[in-house]
């Protein structure tokens, strides 16, 4: 084995793109090995990987040498290229946008926002929070309901959750759901597979005469023809039988439109990409959700709010987190983990940007161009399915629609082919007189002179929107680029990301999001595709998708691979129901039963149930290790029903299990399947592949291992992955371009909108992938786990670290007991979080995946000064809180209990507190040349709970 | 007149370009007018501009209906397309380079950097005074000598500077220069050009046998054909004969080859192009120049120094500004008034990146391919024209020239032609084995197994570096991705540039600098494109120039324009060098005086020097108009000798001159021309015009009213405009691409190394006036005279605004004459000045052009908030002055004197002033939700002065 870390000596290494990702080169490597014991990075990573389960050398690779940036750059722009560019009107839910250019320069391509985390530590996330919160604000305005959450993950997703909702809400006795038979297709596909997992029974319906018992339904607002129609009457007697009504919502519409709250909906959901957000061949865009009053308790993922902080200033925080691992798993009624943050904030600033004089504006100049074209089509007296639209007119053309839609391909249109005798055409704010002229020459017809045409024209007067919205200041304060631009440095200011300094989150590997990487997301060659654009214009992008797939398949040992997940939650769903479907193939119905370790993460048995198992926990030993005894138990109580085991590897306890080729052997001669959640992936990558270590299926995190940004909160991309027996059962969709994907060999039905899911990031992990190499990857886990143990070293004996494995070593992360310290000196896990802010730091995971610990993975982006400069503050952290045990500082008023601390609480008024301003706000005196100043208090987190206010509070609060 | 200023209420006008650059929408004017006292914009504008020149209403205009930036974007792609891609192997200075992402996105793309001002307020300066003092640093190790400056416009104009330094150092009684035979052509042209102006005697030579007397000797190291050599004993003979050596040295190159101080050069000049910097077809990119001790006070340009703040810590400052307005201006040895910091700082950061075994790495790899391609060249009996070579071959290849040439264009490569049997190829990082395979496919050769290549075989032992450079903790600490992005965020933090606040300074013009407008800069159809490639590769910038030209000419009302001037002092240079032509033309040799109001910039005077003129002062009334008696008088004085006249308009007071029409009619009758300077030209567009005030030349400044960013100091774009009679005396350049602008139509020799100047920055002026269109731009003038009018208004009762014209209206910036306040409280500008910092501002321009003033310009891009804001912290700070003066506070302890305040003036140790913390850092309470804090306190310069330090200083010092 040659050296596994990358030297930096050598003459020509500086240009290395690995050498550029991991942290710490040849001389800090030594230096951090003589603390951690060990010759060498090779004798030490062998020693904490079980030698059972080393990766066989492969003779032949489909991952080429690792490429330069450059190298990369110019690759990148050759699948760019050999994507067609055609101006979409196909419509579904998908809709070219003009993202305003200050949004895109100072949102989507600055660091500040893009390599943050979920804001989990309020005090140092107030800038996204505002910012989400203002994406809220603009929800519930538009939609006319009471609360809207932080984002869901695209619009069909979230119509599921809407069912769940209504499901938990109804006092309907039936496990009916009425579906509009005019809503989108693939929400339809999606709404369909869901479903059966959990019960449920659809029933497809116009809404015409007497509706069956049901306890809710859906509507399409405006239908997928484009159709619009006033479902109040259905709403009331859906309520009248005890029902909820879930409307899907187009923002964009509803700003001249009467609010689906209005008419009645109990919940609204959709999407908000055409606020800005690139198309990206599907995805990422941010989903919404917003509910009526007395459902906000139901709302599925966060829901930013307005607290207040120690000296009672107002301060957001995430309310109401029902994520899963924080409640009572067995009971989790949702997966969704995280939300699309970045492209909320993106979606939110155009409104802000625009404000409602120019979203309305905007509106009515896409409804014109619709009715210009439709009052064309109807001159040559073709007939339109519906003449009551906003954006979409579906022409009648018998037997002419392929040939129409030809047509308008060679002028550089995509139409949508709804059947042989029906074409779709959606306009949007981009589209053009010349667009329209263009499309009607497709039909075969002279467009002359175009009128200026009239909005809504066909919409029944009781359905124009006449009340306001968007009245905050917010939405009125920031018209001019410049206030744009400063608005959005303002928020940033207020935030702690990658690009200040480590966040060493456990589980979470915020690993280097590279500006290379980042760089073909903006293209339009990428940005501005349609995800239901025919294969000839997308060929750049599924080729890069195969060979991502390829690519990660070998890494993880696995034979099939889908990215359609866009998020890891929705990676496990699809997995578990890969499984579900291959049990119900081979007649297995009874296997339900999914085991679940008592360390699992909490999304593990939310997604289970979700697939329609049942959970049973199994137990683990001290060292955090599956009890092996007790999973034979469990397996033999449940043989029948045994459907699936679900284990993390390494363990959420940051251990390689030694046992891990017997656990899944137990699993297997019991007929059940092994889920390996894929979460620890970056402690692994190049050393053990999940599919060798007895691995059915897993899901990935592109935005952990594959350095996709966290993006303050999202996105995130879940690639599911198998072996060959599971692929028929993966994701499949209904408009996937690839005859394979669309039932051809994955035949399990759509988990995300979209048919490559957040395909508009997948050339990040492209490009990390073809710039690392596999030896790069191996060298990087190999950095990871180098700098886990480096750290565990060096604050083993000021923190008991918890769980290690061979030879006292840890994975790629290491878990600190705070509990001895808390016995000792008072001084809680938070306390040290917090005081972590005043050193300069994101605080490590709190309390998960053991109460009272800090979770610490520092990845292999991390150089030594800055591993060494947070090693040393919890070093002084610790001396600190020795000291209020000790007695110099009273329990209850101290550096640590008061942390963090602002500016202002050093400026403003006297100091009464027994320690001195410098050691309150510059701990360490580095800090003097470069500080990052949180802008709150610690935030009181009860009381935002007791009163939730999730809606731009009004400017006065902060006077 | 319909209204000037737009409304966004009607409906679809938020999408406006116009709305997004305007700070003040329909509401805010008319509460500013309210204040100023105007019924209307009309009538406001028409007041304070002369009736008799207004301009009259044209009926066909080049300038087309305004752009929205969506459809700006699309034709700036279409011009881009129309660019062809192709990989630049001609050498002469210009090299494709890779600009690590993290740069281009972190600085390039980024407003933090790329919207500051120069750094003449250090105190919120320190982030890009230290990048600066990291190039200078990285200049004089890799030249060998001891003091360089902050940066140089291009190469050749470096070299001329060179020459100027030489001249003014060397004891040499002759007026000859020798100039290396083997310089660059371009390089040679531009001396020529310069040399006759100021009476300079060129000399070519090969510097075999004996040299001629000379003041100073150039040597380009290596030359142009590639050539190295040792030009040590050319040095010595030289320095015998009492000259100087300049040397033009490239820097990638001399990681490897022995530096110029070493060989002896007494300066060393070059370009920094080829460290990350694009090629832009020709600009901009940072030159640099260094020095020997004993000529540092020599130094043109700015150069950042170390001194010291208030309490002594280390802080950086510019030092020893000669800037031509600090001296007496009828002295001034060189006009050139800023750098090009934004690439100076992108170069420093390649080699901060990179550091010195990255930078070897990649000089080794260049000229391992030169080596590679050389000895294939050799191995089919080819002959080159030197063996001695670090990255450029020429080849013999008689009568084949034309012939390898275009085989080489058909496989996507551009060489140079040098004659019918020359041809050159030099290779750069970016150079392939491909690409040297495919070169010698046009060769005709067949290329076979490519070996590794021995860097440097050809030259001499002793011309091969042995000596450390670098060294400095800084080129080794930012090695990873991770690291280098952290390390340019702390240096952004530490400066206030646009994204902050307002710059409200006069004569700057620091107005938006929008998204949409940059876009364009980083394609690389744009940036990957060599000054001199062919014709039929380069039609899209062409055809961007073409335009741009056209529409600079009629809203200026001149006939031709030149874009290739790459600073405003060239551009007006190039103005004062027509004028000069023009009179010889006519056989007029006398005519060399130049009239100058006292009121005039300094530059103006600097010019007419370095364009061989005499300057003669006008005199200024008490109002700040030129003294029409005065002049009068002058040009009686001078009649027979009278070149020119120099006017600004509006005036550097910022008035309008009623008189300006009588005043160019006294010149032109006395026979002279008129220079109108355009740095007011943003009070004037759209509704008066340069030509028809009676101008015979101007110079523009794209960087002030065209939006091009400031950079932190650089670039800046200065085109020449000027009446058809001067146009064969404008810039010509013998290698521009258009046959009227190599001698055809322009003859006047080249002002800029490259054809087109910095052509890589002027998509932003075509952007910005494409989306503007001509009632735009008008537009912008209104609102940027209401808004400086409205701060007068507001403020004259607390500040006396010195000079005003018709109704008390000033133009686009007003003069607050703080003279009485000092007399009354003792507070001076410099107090003032540094008290805005606290409350979170740029100081306005300080004593320009009047001692113990501030000139505010605030533009047409900020708005009503931001006014107000300013106006208040004014106010307010008066009132700070009026408590002191009352004995509040004692004079030499208060809030004023003492101000900046850093946050840790207020944390760390006692606080024993006699105001409170709160009040030093927080005098209004909204800075509490967010503050900039200055990194130093006020800095000494007189210290900074007399201890001259212009390289990093160890990192004790901030200890």
């Amino acid at each position: 084995m040659t050296s596994v870390l990358p030297s930096r000596t050598e003459a020509g290494a500086p240009v290395a793109f690995t050498d550029r990702h991991i942290g710490i080169g040849a001389d800090a490597q030594a230096r951090m090995l003589e603390v951690v014991g060990y010759d060498s990075v090779e004798a030490l990573v062998e020693t904490a990987v079980p030698a059972s389960i080393h990766v066989r050398p492969r003779e032949t690779s489909d991952i080429p040498v690792a490429a330069t940036e450059a190298e990369a750059l110019a690759e990148l722009r050759e699948l760019a290229t050999a994507n067609r560019s055609a101006r979409p009107l196909i419509g579904l839910g998908y809709y070219d946008t003009f993202t305003p250019s200050v949004i895109a320069r100072n949102v989507l391509e600055n660091p500040s926002w893009y390599t943050a985390y979920t804001p989990y530590q309020p005090e140092i996330s107030q800038g996204r929070l505002e910012a989400l919160i203002n994406f809220q604000t603009m929800v519930t305005d538009l939609t006319g309901l009471a609360t809207a959450n932080a984002s869901m993950l695209d619009e069909s997703t979230a119509v599921v959750e809407g069912m769940l909702v209504a499901r938990r809400a109804s006092k309907a006795k039936t496990d009916v759901f009425l579906v509009d038979i005019d809503a989108l297709p693939q929400t339809k596909a999606l709404l369909h597979h869901r479903a059966a997992a959990v019960g449920i029974r659809i029933v497809e319906t116009s809404f015409a005469g007497e509706l069956p018992e049901a306890f809710g339904a859906f509507v399409q607002y405006p239908g997928a023809t484009g159709r619009i129609w006033d479902f109040s009457a259905v709403a009331e007697a859906v309520h009248a039988g005890g029902g909820l009504v879930v409307a899907a919502a187009d923002l964009l519409a509803l700003t001249l439109l009467r609010s689906p709250g209005a008419l009645g909906a109990d919940v609204a959901v959709g999407t908000t990409q055409r606020f800005g957000v690139p198309l990206g061949f599907g995805g990422p865009h941010a989903g919404y959700m917003a509910v009526r009053a007395g459902l906000e308790r139901q709302l599925p993922g966060r829901l930013v709010g307005v607290s207040q902080d120690a000296v009672g200033a107002p301060a957001y925080r995430l309310s109401l987190q029902t994520r899963e691992q924080h409640i009572r798993r067995e009971k989790a009624t949702s997966n969704i983990c995280t939300a699309q943050v970045l492209l909320a904030v993106m979606a939110a600033m155009y409104a802000v940007y625009h404000g409602p004089d120019g979203l309305r504006a905007i509106a009515t100049r896409v409804a014109q161009k619709a009715d210009v074209l439709a009052s064309a089509l109807r001159s040559y007296d073709l007939t339109l399915v519906s003449d009551a639209f906003f954006d979409t007119v579906r022409v009648h053309v018998p037997g002419r629609a392929q040939d129409v839609i030809d047509r308008a391909r060679e002028r550089g249109y995509q139409l949508l082919w709804v059947d042989d005798a029906t074409v779709g055409v959606s306009v949007d704010e981009t589209t053009t007189d010349a667009d329209i002229a263009a499309v009607l020459d497709a039909f075969g017809l002279v467009a002359g002179e175009l009128p200026e045409g009239e909005a809504l024209r066909g919409v029944a007067d009781a359905l124009h929107r006449d009340d306001e919205y968007l009245t905050h200041p917010v939405f009125h304060a920031h018209r001019s680029e410049t206030a744009m631009m400063r608005y959005l440095k303002t928020l940033a200011d207020r935030d702690y990301a990658l690009d200040r300094g480590m966040i060493p989150l456990g589980s979470c590997t915020m690993k280097l999001n590279a500006a290379t990487e980042m760089a073909a997301v903006s293209w339009p060659e990428f940005s501005r595709v349609h995800p239901f654009a025919p294969e000839a214009d997308v060929r750049g992008y599924l080729e890069m998708i195969e060979q991502l797939e390829r690519w990660l398949a070998e890494v993880t040992g696995y034979d099939a691979v889908s990215l359609q997940p866009n998020a890891g939650s929705q990676g496990e769903l699809a997995g578990l129901l890969a499984i579900r479907g291959y049990h119900l193939a081979n007649g297995d119905t009874a296997r339900t039963v999914c085991l679940i370790p008592s360390s699992a993460h909490g999304t593990n048995a939310a997604s289970a149930i979700l697939a329609g198992m049942k959970v049973v926990v199994v137990a683990c030993d001290e060292a955090g290790n599956v009890d092996l005894g007790d999973l034979r138990a469990k397996i033999a109580q449940h043989a029948a029903e045994l459907s699936a085991l679900m284990i993390t590897y390494p363990s959420t306890h940051g251990v390689y299990e030694h046992d891990v080729l017997e656990i899944t052997q137990a699993v297997h001669d019991a007929g059940g399947q092994v889920y390996v959640d894929g979460a620890n992936l970056n402690a692994l990558l190049g050393f053990a592949r999940f599919g060798d270590l007895g691995g059915d299926v897993s899901h990935l995190n592109l935005h952990k291992t594959f350095a996709i940004p966290h993006g303050g909160g999202g996105p995130g991309v879940g690639p599911v992955a198998a072996k060959a027996h599971l692929a028929p059962f993966l994701p499949s969709h209904p408009f996937s371009q690839r005859a394979e994907h669309a039932g051809g060999v994955f035949d399990g039905g759509p988990v995300s909108a979209a048919p490559h899911g957040s395909a508009g990031i997948l050339p990040i992990s492209w490009a990390y992938v073809r710039m690392m190499g596999a030896e790069g990857l191996r060298q990087a886990t190999a950095a990871a786990v180098l700098s886990a143990n480096y750290i565990a070293a060096r604050l083993r004996e000021h923190y008991p670290v918890l769980y290690a494995g061979e030879g006292g070593l840890v994975a790629h992360e290491c878990i600190l007991d705070l509990r001895p310290l808390k016995e000792q000196t008072g001084v809680t896990v938070d306390d040290v979080a917090k005081r972590l802010i005043d050193y300069g730091f994101h605080a490590p995971t709190m309390s998960f995946p053991v109460a009272g610990t800090l979770m610490v993975e520092p990845t292999e982006s991390e150089d030594l000064a800055e591993l060494d400069r947070f090693v040393d503050a919890m070093i002084a952290i610790k001396q600190e809180a020795v000291a209020v045990a000790a007695g110099q500082w009273p329990a209850d008023d101290n550096p640590l209990v008061n942390a963090p601390h602002t500016a202002e609480t050093v400026v403003v008024g006297e100091w009464e507190h027994p320690y001195s301003r410098e050691t309150a706000v510059y701990p360490v005196r580095s800090l003097i040349r470069g500080k990052y100043w949180p802008p709150v208090r610690r935030i009181d987190q009860a009381y935002g709970d007791r009163n939730l206010v999730c809606s731009c509070p009004p400017p006065e609060a902060f006077a």
